[in-house]
């Protein structure tokens, strides 16, 4: 019979508080931590790579399959330290990293492509990622970041987004010369010297740049930009929030080339 | 000179921190906490009755004038236990709630207005109010609710819009009503039986009706609609935020009428 792991001191359980909770571990190991049942299999279809899991019997539904990765077994206590989420669904993996680059991006015929420079909230990207999946984005371009792309907070927001929209870490400058050399118009998000954005035409190869929710962007983008755009603000706060602002731009992107 | 409030355990902070974590307290009391500078002045210009005010001079701006109301002056200490969000801001005040009904509003010539059915997620109905702040919208009213008005994450995920957005709860049916009485189209967000909303007229007066984002609407509201009308998803996980959905079809119903 298997061993039973019931104590959250063991080195192992140890390590994987370690993984969940400090970005510079999860840098060092190259590995990082899923949870919840749905965000694995997005997170299997996308072919990453399970290396171990975590799974605690009494919580765990019949029909659940195993990927191909060391099992360790965990007491219901033991699992209750490691389940970041406090959901009940009895498994927990840990997963290597990846990291795309934007010579890696496979572009659709008509790309539609978000990038965020230096966000800070790893919930805002997270949520970012849910409404590109949603619009059909081709990917997500996060320059300068702030958060590391596998922290929790972010996966758990993305709702499992994360696996399923190519999202690629990068300089501006990168990004910016990868855009022109694709014929990708810039859209920057800004306010001053700007256009409503449903007076843009965004049928074409469209990248959609949005900054930080306090500063904006920095020159080098507001420079780049092919269009300055905004979102009409009618009421007395003057604010959106950035994961928000961003799912009106691609949805009328959406609508301007569906509609 | 004023006494200086330094125990955790004075009775007026022990009130004070019962109404910032239970609603229950708030309902007897009729009396909810507003922190933070920026929030606190669109309540005051909102014209809310500020009945307490605790202060902390070691956090706060010389800059700050005061409400009318009776004065606390409290350690930094206790200050930083009755501070919810960890800001420095060095204010939080009591406030009296208010409870507007149908009746109060004061509509536009052209209403858009948000109905929630059953939003469970404080944090969701403040970032739906800051949206429809930022949409000029003219009220939102929120059927059946499973969250007061008053919840600090409500207020705090709205940053101060909960002040700026009449906001009226009442039931299901009594909303239906109004909207019938006052000849606003019901357009009811759901994917069955629904046209894409960019092909949906909202130029005339307009209710956007959200349901939970796991169970959708009631039968009552899809049989009141005017019309169904759907976001459609283009990516693998076939689901948005409520709140970003909301975004998405506020705009685009300013869009509409601004564009």
């Amino acid at each position: 019979m298997e061993q039973v792991i019931t104590s959250t001191k063991n080195p192992r359980i140890k390590n994987l508080l370690a993984l969940q909770q400090k970005s510079a571990e999860r840098r060092r190991a190259g590995l990082f931590v899923v949870e919840g049942r749905r965000e694995l299999e997005h997170c299997l279809e996308a072919g990453y790579e399970v290396v171990e899991l975590y799974v605690c019997p009494e919580l765990l539904p019949a029909d659940v399959r195993f990927p191909d990765a060391d099992i360790l077994v965990v007491s219901p206590a033991v699992y209750e330290r490691i389940a970041y989420r406090g959901t009940t669904e009895g498994v927990v993996a840990v997963v290597r990293t990846r990291h795309l680059t934007l010579s890696d991006l496979q572009l659709s015929a008509n790309p539609l492509i978000v990038v965020l420079e230096s966000v800070e909230k790893p919930g805002n990207l997270g949520a970012i990622l849910r409404s590109a999946d949603a619009a059909g984005a081709d990917a997500v371009v996060v320059c300068d970041p702030l958060t590391d792309l596998y922290n929790p907070n972010l996966i758990r927001a993305s709702i499992g987004a994360i696996f399923t929209v190519p999202t690629v870490a990068c300089s501006s400058a990168e990004c910016i010369g990868y855009l022109k050399d694709h014929g990708i118009q810039i859209l920057t998000a800004q306010l001053q010297d700007s256009h409503p954005y449903y007076d843009t035409d965004m049928r074409r190869p469209t990248a959609i740049v949005m900054g930080t929710e306090s500063t904006g962007l920095t020159d080098q983008w507001r420079q780049a930009a092919t269009a300055h755009i905004r979102i009409p603000m009618l009421g007395r706060l003057d604010s959106l929030n950035v994961s928000v602002s961003s799912a009106i731009l691609l949805y009328e992107a959406v609508r301007q080339r569906e509609g």
